[in-house]
This record gives structure tokens, C-alpha cells and sequence, in this order.
């Protein structure tokens, strides 16, 4: 374990093997993937073997000394504390601490979401002034960028204040590691007017109003594709709804043409652009944004260091830019800033 | 007035003509469409003066004695409870009190949501052993059908026995409106296993195992539009989210193809094909379910009447397919089968 305390400069990225319904294989190639395109100190945690049999079998090149070898695994079903608690050799658990005791910077997994969120709330731990982390997702827009949503499901209930701290933190994301300074900040409701909404809209739309942030009001669902703001605030239990809804969008148009294609000769002949390899290439290339596997995976904000929690059916692809996020996340001193900006606003209050 | 009284056996239909952003116009012309092509009774509320302006304007035929006049108007964005209170010669209070005293069968109204909810809930009323009506809106899913999604926005805080009647009138509905007989329902949540989840969805969850629903659990985001069930059930706040969500999809690829034709000469050339007319016809066709004007607009179910509210922005043909909707239901007997229904759940308990 020295071999993680040597290197500093670079990110020092701790990817769970383990973690994912295509685990290790997904989790060792897509790390591989990263590791040889950027300059990044990666370290696998998992079971040692199995981790070498996917490196052997691919003939991949990895230091073995910086496999981390963990005896026990998480099932993407098991309760999260419970899971916690417990297994405390097993990857997720171990690699947050890693992160706590500060030999890593970056915790990376498609493992329990669940598991994951606890370890890295608990286990990596909360920066100071935050009531709760969050996590944020980019969905595609109309203006060809992202509406980030945040939260998409770190938790499924949430009182004003959380949803308050969401977007400071998800703003500091947006600004440093997007590019985007000073986002507009919309709550999500069932009407723009500020009479439409629930106890809980209300009770935040005021603590918004009263903050720094760049706060536009209530926007609506139509609202997070047309791009109307860069971030949407939301309940983490409508929220992870909304980011599965999205994820539903693309295979369901492909069902779509497919069954109108069915209906008989003339359709077929009328939708036959489709299947015309320039045709399906511009049509995939358009629709890029609203890939998962691009957007890779997505980071717990507010923890005390990064944490990129991923789909359980992550690709390769998928992995590999999880990890690329995780380095970009730590080239711009993503968690200092994040703490900076929350130390103010304790200032102010 | 006396005319409603007379015609029994065909559906005695009254439209708010001054219902939604484009009324009189589109409320005027659609009705008259649907009028023309099937054989109903039908009735134009509102300004007797701006809509026989429409109808000559038009050079359409319409018998002005079934033009029931009304001297006040609610805007789109009065307050529902206030409106319902203070105008009571508005549209949509008067068209609301015909329903109630047996005049009409239906009512009809792209106007202020609230308002017309508010108008049938406390002027039409509830049918007996309901706790709360619900909006239940047909979304496309893959299998080329439509997943019914209940409530979309009717009420913003749903306890769980609402819930479950939201559930009971929508199976009603598709059973006898849409023809699928015992409806799959769902619950819609941020996962399937049955420890996701909050309060609302747990206690929910008891209440559907324990009653005669086709009840398969919990399912996610990606569920409606894969058609996994035939009706999901949520609170309102998040069905109108997801409602208005869905409606931005088509602007959404249509921008996102428009964006990357625009990114250079090659793009250009390769998602020609979209511009070809009979490429144009086969892509809207096979997204014709997700056109809300197809849809038209969406019933409010478990009030004693028809009564079926429509988007403000509605067109000629989503008015249209309104009034051909409430038709439908009318022929279908539905309120009474929907009263036997809830009425038979009574005698259980």
C-alpha cells in the first residue's frame, strides 16, 4: 500500500473492480482504457485474481503492486448501510477509506449506488457546512449542451435546506469543472407562476431567492431538455425518476421506427433512411448527449473528495470516462473550491 | 336553456369556447370539426358575441340557440378556488353546474387547469367513495401502445389511499375507454425491490398488494415509455413533471438534429435524408402517440360527469380530438361503469 502515499501530483484514482452487472471485466478494461490516454495513478480494488485473469485474458499491461486486494463484495441488491457496516474489506468500503486517510483522491464505481453513497457520505465523509451531498447529472438540451439535475437520487427525501445546498454545490461544479460561470438555477415545480408547488417548493424557492446563486425561479419538465437554465433543483426521489426516464428516450424511438417500419411495405420503404450507415451515424452523433455511456457516471457532491458513482450495466466506455471525469474533477481542484465556497456562505449566515 | 333538455340518447356535449391561448378560435373550429364528424350534441359556452364571430369569420353553420352565453371569463392564470367562488357566470363554473343538474354529459376545456378542476371536483362532484379524482394522461411507450400515467397534476400531495383510488378509476378507464382488460399497474418509484423508496410508496405499496388491481410493484423512470405496464401510478406533482417532460422529447431531437446539421457541410449531407418529405411523414407518423394534440386532452376521472381538460396551447385538432374523446367515454357508459366499480370496492371493505 506504500505505492499509493508516493505519487501526489498526478490523481491518484482508486477504481472498484468489482463494481457493475459486467464486473470486473467492464470495470479492469475501462480503467485500462483511461489509464492509457491520460496521465492518472490508477489503482484497482478487488479481488486480486480475478482482476489479473481479466488483465491476462485481454493482454493488458497493469502493475500488480497496484492492484489493492479485497476479500469481500457488495451485491448491487444489498442494503446499503447493512452492507456498510459489515464488509468492511470489501472494495467500496475500503476504497472510500482510502480516501479519508488521504492515500487516494478519487473513488470510482458502478457497484450498489446505495452502498456507494454511504460509504462516501461515511465513510470519505461530509465537507464542513453541508447538510447533505448531492448527485448531479447532466441531461442533454436543446442548445446542444446540458441541464444538469441535481438531486437524482442520493436521497429520497429532502427537506429545503438540502435542496438549498444541492445547487451551491452543484454551481461550483457547473462553474469549475463545466465551464459555465455563474448558472441559472431553476426549481423545479409544476408551474412557472409561485403560487403552483407544494410546501416544499415554497419553503425553498424563498431560501433560493435569499442566496447568491444566479436563481430564476420555478421551472417545469419541459423545462430540463429545452434548456431553459443550466441547473434544475429537485427532490432526489423525482429526480432519479426523470434521469431513467431520459436514459428510456433513445430505445424507445428505436422501438418506435422499428414497429412503424413493421406495419407494412410502404413504411418500410418511407423509413429506409434510417438504415443507411451515414444516416444512422448522424442520427447516433446527434443524439450524443444523451448517451449514458458519454456521460460515464455521476459524482457525489459534498463529500470530502471525489466520489463518481456509475450505472450498474456501465460499459467500458462508460468506466473509462468516469475515471477521465474523476482526473478532470481533480486538475481543477474541484473539492478545495467546493470547500472554499460553502466556508463562505457559513461566513455570511 | 331548454334545448339541452331534450336529446338524451346522444352525448350532450358543452365546450369552454373560451378555454386556452388561442380561444375562441381553436375551441370554436374544433368543436365544430368533431360536430361534423360524428353525431353529437353539441354545445358552445362563452361569449355569445366572439363566438359567432368565429363561426361566420369561418363561414361555418352552427345553430346559434345552442350557443349558451356567458358574460364572465377566467384567465390562465387566476387562482382555481377564487375563480370557482367569484365567476359564477363564467364558462367553465356554468358549464361545470349544466353537468351537475343533468343537462349535459360532458365538459370540455382547454382553459385554466386548476380552474376546471377545481369547477367539476366541487361543482360536478365526486363519485361516491372517492377520496380524490385524478388526471390520467396516455404516454407512447415501445410496444406501440399507450402507458397510462395517473395523476398528472389533478392534486400536488397524494397520501396513499389516494393513490390506490387514482389506481381503481384509471383500470376503470382502460378497461372500458381503451380495451385492455385487467391492466398490469405499477408503482412508480426509484427502484423494484421493495425496500426503495419512501413513506408515500411503502404504505402505497400494502395498499395495491391487498386489493383486486392486476398490482406487479414497483417500477422506474425508464418503465412508462418501455410500456413495461399499462398504468403507472404517482402523485401529481411528479406526473405533471413527467407529463410535460415527455411533450418536450420531439422538440428536443428535433433541435438536437438541427444543432448538428448546422456544425458543418458534412453533417449536413449526412442527415439529409430527414429533410426528404416521405422520410419527413414516416418520422412523425411513428411518433404520432407522443403528439398531444393526438391525444388531445385528458379526463379527469372520478368526478360524477365527463369532464376532460385540455392544454392551454391546444389546436383545432386537439379540441377536436377532446370532444371525440368525451364521446367516446359517454358511449362507453363509463361514468356509471366507474360508479359500479368504486361502489362494489365499498361493499368489500
Amino acid at each position: 500500500m506504500d505505492k499509493i502515499l508516493k505519487n501526489h501530483s498526478k490523481c491518484r484514482i482508486v477504481v472498484d473492480a468489482m463494481g457493475g452487472d459486467f464486473a470486473p471485466h467492464n470495470a479492469v478494461l475501462g480503467s485500462l482504457d483511461a489509464f492509457n490516454e491520460t496521465d492518472i495513478d490508477l489503482f484497482l480494488i478487488g479481488d486480486r485474481e480475478q482482476i489479473l485473469e481479466v488483465i491476462n485474458t485481454n493482454n493488458k499491461n497493469f502493475d500488480p503492486t497496484k492492484i489493492i486486494h479485497t476479500t469481500e463484495i457488495i451485491s448491487m441488491s444489498e442494503h446499503p448501510t447493512e452492507a456498510f457496516k459489515k464488509k468492511k474489506d470489501s472494495s467500496i468500503v475500503k476504497g472510500a477509506s482510502l480516501i479519508k486517510d488521504k492515500k487516494a483522491d478519487a473513488l470510482v464505481s458502478a457497484g450498489n449506488t446505495g452502498a456507494m453513497s454511504v460509504a462516501s457520505i461515511l465513510g470519505i465523509g461530509r465537507i464542513q457546512g453541508i447538510s447533505r451531498p448531492t448527485l448531479t447529472a447532466p441531461l442533454p438540451n436543446e442548445k446542444d449542451s446540458y441541464t444538469f439535475l441535481s438531486d437524482v437520487g442520493a436521497f429520497v427525501d429532502s427537506k429545503p435546506q438540502h435542496l438549498l445546498d444541492y445547487a451551491h454545490l452543484s454551481k461550483v461544479y457547473i462553474e469549475e469543472v463545466v465551464g459555465i460561470k455563474n448558472p441559472k438555477v431553476g426549481l423545479l415545480n409544476i408551474g412557472e407562476e409561485k403560487d403552483k408547488g407544494k410546501t416544499l417548493t415554497f419553503e425553498t424557492s424563498k431560501l433560493m431567492e435569499n442566496s447568491n446563486l444566479n436563481y430564476v425561479g420555478n421551472v417545469e419538465g419541459k423545462d430540463i431538455l429545452k434548456g431553459s437554465v443550466d441547473l434544475v433543483i429537485c427532490d432526489g426521489f423525482i429526480g432519479n425518476i426523470i434521469l431513467k426516464f431520459t436514459e428510456s428516450i433513445i430505445p424507445f424511438l428505436k422501438s418506435s421506427f422499428k414497429n412503424y417500419s413493421e406495419k407494412g411495405f410502404i413504411n418500410k420503404l418511407k423509413i429506409a433512411p434510417l438504415k443507411l450507415p451515414s444516416f444512422k451515424s448522424a442520427f447516433k452523433e446527434s443524439l450524443d448527449k444523451a448517451n449514458p455511456d458519454k456521460v460515464g457516471g455521476l459524482p457525489l457532491l459534498g463529500v470530502d473528495g471525489i466520489s463518481i458513482i456509475g450505472h450498474g450495466s456501465s460499459s467500458v466506455l462508460a468506466i473509462k470516462n468516469m475515471v477521465l471525469q474523476a482526473n478532470k474533477m481533480h486538475q481543477n481542484n474541484l473539492i478545495q473550491k467546493m470547500k472554499d465556497s460553502i466556508s463562505k456562505l457559513s461566513n455570511i449566515n
